[in-house]
C-alpha cells in the first residue's frame, strides 16, 4: 500500500495525523525496504522529523501540511550531499538549495533524502531495484524517485526527464508520474543535461495526489480532487513506433481506450505523422549537442570518470555541427504547431509510457523511446498506474496533453486512473 | 587605443607575436588602469601566462590563439572565486566551470580573470568606474567586462543580459557589446535571475572583433571581417520610449541613420505598435516573477545579505500570479510573432543602446528601458560605438537583428561602425 499525498494532508488538516507521525511511516517503510531497493542516495530522518515537530504549527497551515518529499540526486541541496550520481562529484555539497527545493519548503514540504539517480541523469543505472520486483529495473534515470514512492518510503519525490526519465520510471514501478509543460518547474540549480529538453517533475501514489503535489510546489491550480473528472476526448496514439510495444502493453492501451470509451470518454484514432517522426529523431540530435556543452566540464577535464554509455554519446556528440541542430530545432517548431493543430479536437492522447513492463535487469534502465517526441513537444505527461501483466509488474499507460494545458492532462488521466480501478473492481 | 581581439588574434597567428605577450599586454594595462576602475573581482595573470607558455603550440591552433578573455563573476569558474557579487557568496568557489567557460578554452581562449557584477546581475552597482570617465557609470550588471574592454585590460570577455546589462554597459564605455539570439550560448553554470531571458554575450573592441569571439566559442560561422558588409535594410524603430532618449542620443541615432543611408544602407520608419508596448510591460512581470523563484534560496535562507534594491524587487515580486506570469508569456509570443512579420523587409532595427550617455553617478548603472524589449523578443543585439556627446563620452545605437539571424545582425552593425568611423575621417 503507497502513501497517498492527499490522504495524509487531509488526516494532518484534520488533526488526525501529526506531520512527525507522517514522517514515521515513511521511516518505518525505510527501515523496512530500503536495504532491498537501494532508494536514497543521502538521508536525513532525524533532520525531518526535527522540522516536522519544531515547527508543526506553521507547516500545517501550507498546502503540503509538513509531507515528506524526496529530491532527485541531480537537484542541489545545500544541507544535503548532491553527487548527481557520479563519482566526479563524490562528497559534493552545493552552497545553495535549488529553486524547487525551496519551493518545496514555501509550500510545507519537509525534505527527507536524496532519491538516486542514474549517472549525471543519462542511461547507467545505479543499483536501484524495482519495488514490484527485485530482480528488475525501476527505471531510470529518476529510478529512486519512482522506487521509494512504490515502496511506500516517500508520498511524493521529485524528479526530471529529457528522454523519458519521470514517465518509464513512474510506469515500471506502478506510480503516477506527472512530467509538465517545460518548464512549468523551475530548473535553478538542477544540473543541465539538454537545456531545451530537461524538465521536472512529480511522482506519487495517484494522480490525484501528483496533482496536489506539483500544484503546491509551483503555486498552480493543479489540484482535480474535489469533483469527479469529466469525460475526456482522447486520441489513441499508436505511433509509428507501435510495432516496438510488447503484447501485453497493445493490450493494455487498447483496455485503457476500451474502459475510458465505456466510462463515457470519447476515443479517437490519433494517425502518424510524418512530422513527428521526424521531430521524434530531431530529439537525439538537440540532446546530444547540448549535452556536450552542458557537460563540457565533466567531459574536457574528468572523461576518465564518465561511465561509458555517457562517454559514447558525449564523443558521438562531439561531431553534431550547429546545422544538424538548427535544422533539429527548426523541426521541433513546425511539429508543435502541427501538434497543435491536430489536437484541436482531442484534449489528450493516450498512448504507451514504454514499451512494456520493467525488464527483468540492474544493467539497463529500460527505453525512452515512446516518451522523447513528448518530451520534445514540451507537452505535460501522466503516467497513469494500474494496468499489471501476467507477472503482476505495472504496465504504465501515458496521458499527454496540450502545452500550457497542465490540469486538463491531469484531470484526463484521473479519469482514465479511475475507469482502470472500477475494473479490477 | 583598445585591444583588438581580431588584430591579436592575426599577428599571433603570423608569428608576429605571442600568446604570452598579448596576455602581457593586458597585463600591462592592468597595472596602470585597474586601481582606478575596479573592472576585476578576480584575477590570476600568472596562471593565464602559464598555461599561454606551456599550451602555446596547442593554443596556436585554435580559433582564440590563446587570447585572454574576462568571464562575469556571475559565471562558474573552479579554479576562480565566483561570488555572484553578493555576500551570500563570499569567497565561493563552485565545483565545476560553466558551460561557456570551458567552451572558451575549448576555442584557445585563457581565462585571466572574473570581471565585476552588480548584485546577483541585479542593479546594485559594485564599484566600478567607467574608463571614459571615472566619476561616470560603466553601466551593469556586466560593469567588469565592459570597463576591462574599454581600458584595454582584455580583449573581449563574456557578460549576460536579463534586462540591458551587455548592451548598456557597452555604449556606456563605448565598446562594442553583442548579445546574441537567446540561448544561442548555453547557460549551464551562469547564475540564474530569469529563465526567460537571461543571455549570455561578448564585448569586445569592435563588431567584427565581437563576431570573431561569438563565433569561436560557439562554433558557429559568425565572423565578418572577410569582406565589406553588403548595405542592409534599416528600419529605424524610435518606439514609444523616444521621449526618454536624451537630445544627444536622438541626434545620434538620425546621425547613423544619416551616414547608413549615405553608405548604401536603406533605411525605412519602424512604427510603434501596441503589441510591442504590451510586450517591453510585459518583461517586467516575467523577469520578477521568474526572479522570485530563482533566486529562491537566496530570498528565503539570507534576505538580511540581499540589497535594498534587489529585495524590493523580491518582496513586490512575490505578489505576482501565475495567472499574470502566463498572460505575460502570451504577449511575448504574440509580439514574438508580430515582430518577425514587421521585419519581413528589414534586416535590422536601429534603435538607442541606452537613454543616452553614461549618468555621472557611481550610485546607478543606468537604465534598461531601451534594452527590455529586445531581450524579450529573443533578438540578438549590437552595441555599436563610435558617437560621443559634446564631453566626449561615447554614445551607442543599438542594432537589432531577428531571431536566429546573429550573423546578418553583427554585419549589418559592422556596416553602421564603418559609415561612423569614415565620418569622423
Amino acid at each position: 500500500m503507497m502513501l497517498s499525498a492527499l490522504d495524509l494532508a487531509r488526516r494532518i488538516e484534520r488533526g488526525e495525523l501529526t506531520a512527525a507521525a507522517a514522517i514515521d511511516l515513511c521511516a518505518d517503510a525505510i527501515a523496512a525496504r530500503e536495504g532491498d531497493i537501494g532508494a536514497f542516495a543521502a538521508l536525513d530522518i532525524a533532520a525531518a522529523r526535527r522540522v516536522a515537530r519544531e515547527r508543526a504549527d506553521e507547516l500545517a497551515a501550507l498546502p503540503l501540511r509538513g509531507l515528506a518529499i524526496g529530491i532527485k540526486d541531480i537537484i542541489d541541496t545545500a544541507d544535503l550531499p548532491t553527487e548527481y550520481g557520479s563519482p566526479i562529484y563524490r562528497g559534493h555539497r552545493p552552497r545553495a538549495d535549488a529553486a524547487l527545493v525551496v519551493l518545496t519548503r514555501r509550500a510545507g514540504g519537509v525534505i527527507l533524502g536524496k532519491t538516486v539517480t542514474t549517472e549525471l541523469a543519462f542511461l547507467q543505472p545505479a543499483g536501484t531495484r524495482n519495488p514490484r520486483n527485485l530482480a528488475h529495473t525501476p527505471g531510470g534515470s529518476s529510478s529512486g524517485s519512482a522506487a521509494a514512492v512504490a515502496a511506500a518510503m516517500l508520498p511524493a519525490a521529485i524528479g526530471t526527464q529529457t528522454g523519458g526519465s519521470v514517465i518509464r520510471p513512474a510506469a515500471f514501478c506502478g506510480v503516477a508520474g506527472f512530467k509538465p509543460s517545460y518548464k512549468l518547474l523551475p530548473l535553478v540549480g538542477v544540473k543541465c543535461f539538454a537545456w531545451h529538453l530537461d524538465t521536472a517533475g512529480v511522482f506519487a501514489a495517484g494522480v490525484a495526489d501528483a496533482a496536489f503535489v506539483a500544484g503546491a510546489i509551483s503555486g498552480r491550480d493543479l489540484r482535480i480532487d474535489g469533483a469527479a473528472p469529466a469525460p475526456p476526448r482522447i486520441a489513441l496514439a499508436r505511433t509509428h513506433l507501435w510495432s516496438q510495444a510488447s503484447p501485453a502493453m497493445q493490450a493494455a492501451i487498447d483496455t485503457a481506450a476500451r474502459l475510458a470509451e465505456a466510462a463515457g470518454a470519447r476515443v479517437s484514432e490519433f494517425a502518424p505523422a510524418e512530422i513527428l517522426e521526424s521531430a521524434w529523431e530531431a530529439h537525439a540530435v538537440i540532446q546530444d549537442y547540448e549535452a556536450f556543452r552542458a557537460l563540457a566540464f565533466e567531459y574536457d577535464c574528468h572523461r576518465d570518470q564518465i561511465g561509458p554509455l555517457l562517454r559514447d554519446l558525449l564523443e558521438r556528440a562531439a561531431g553534431i555541427g550547429a546545422e544538424s541542430y538548427d535544422a533539429a530545432r527548426r523541426t521541433t517548431r513546425r511539429a508543435r504547431q502541427f501538434l497543435a493543430e491536430r489536437m484541436a479536437d482531442a484534449d489528450v492522447i493516450l498512448t504507451p509510457s514504454a514499451p512494456g513492463a520493467a525488464p527483468e535487469s540492474l544493467a539497463s534502465t529500460g527505453s525512452a523511446i515512446f516518451n522523447r517526441l513528448w518530451t520534445l513537444m514540451g507537452a505535460p505527461c501522466v503516467n497513469v498506474p494500474g494496468l499489471t501483466d501476467r507477472s503482476g509488474l505495472p504496465l504504465g499507460v501515458q496521458v499527454v496533453g496540450r502545452f500550457g494545458r497542465d490540469r486538463a492532462a491531469l484531470q484526463a488521466a484521473h479519469f482514465v486512473e479511475i475507469a482502470l480501478a472500477r475494473a479490477r473492481g
